[in-house]
């Protein structure tokens, strides 16, 4: 099984994923824990380059979506396809709708680019996706407590009420997929709102 | 005009671009030169991922062609566009054909993936493109006596024949665009035969 967390920044998702881990790895499943953009050293220098807010240069939207995809490919045949053959869960913080999400509806790419990309590019998709949803304002509060902000923690307010837009439709596309979950609780309530999926 | 140069490694590409444009140069013409992959800071961030011999895990086909399609778009979006939006002529050391001749011919990836990204990122093809080509042992050598070789060049001879052979295929399909220099002659007489065509 092929598990994705999707959502805005600071909506909890570290957490959660961490909390079904142990939960799944206390039911004596295997289980592998990674993350996108990264996952293995190359796709994490990938994530390096896409992350960084030291660039001389303005990154365009082509340059980011297909930064994305390389760094994906190389984390679907290093790491996600081989743990699936071995019959491993696989617990993803982001995939695809991340880039529908940001890409698409916060950067305004067209999809045609994203779905020519997926078919070409991206043999597996996740057999079930968490949308943690929760006010911009929330999220961003607690990015901020993090510390330094990214290249994309630096958007505006407006950017990632696009992209939250993004994840609400494709949850209304693919309901059988996609299911929110209000991230807005407490992380033992998003938890225990997850459970009741399994 | 934007004028790409292509060949496999060592066949002199640095030699004759350089003699090139220091002739338009002294015609009074205003002209970048540049390369791929890289032609920008951040581009060229991307060029050290693909040529680095220093990684982990084997970068699979997949990856390679989006990071060279990256790395493309940054240039084409930063330097080739608007270089020849100002009428500048651009003298650009290999562009798309290196990746039909390299990830393709070279690789054996399907060219549906290089069709459709060249159809969806790359919305400026050269003009007209020169392919030096010479025996692969006289480039390899070259290489070799440059000093340490890159992920590139540190393929095999029977990889470089099919990149050859890449190349051959793209001068039968595009005649009119891609011109085939004998790059086993001496540097100044490449530069002769180039210069015959303009």
């Amino acid at each position: 099984m092929f598990i994705s967390f999707e959502g805005t920044e600071g909506v909890g998702k570290t957490t959660l994923i961490r909390k079904i881990y142990d939960h799944f790895i206390a039911q004596g499943q295997d289980v592998v824990l990674t993350r996108e953009p990264g996952g293995t050293p190359m796709a994490e220098q990938i994530r390096a380059l896409l992350l960084s807010v030291n660039h001389e240069e303005k990154m365009c939207n082509d340059t980011e979506l297909l930064l994305m995809y390389a760094a994906r490919a190389q984390h679907l045949s290093q790491v996600i396809l081989p743990a699936l053959e071995a019959g491993k869960t696989v617990l993803c913080d982001r995939f695809t709708d991340a880039s529908f999400a940001y890409q698409c509806a916060g950067r305004g790419l067209s999809e045609d680019k994203l779905l020519l990309l997926n078919a070409n590019f991206v043999s597996r998709m996740p057999d079930f996706t968490f949308w943690l949803d929760a006010p911009i304002e929330i999220g961003m509060n607690r990015a901020r407590a993090r510390g330094e902000l990214d290249r994309f923690e630096q958007e505006k307010v407006t950017f990632f009420e696009k992209v939250r837009a993004g994840y609400e439709t494709l949850s209304v596309r693919h309901p059988e997929r996609v299911k929110r979950l209000d991230a807005s609780q407490s992380p033992e309530q998003v938890f225990e709102q997850a459970l009741t999926y399994f």
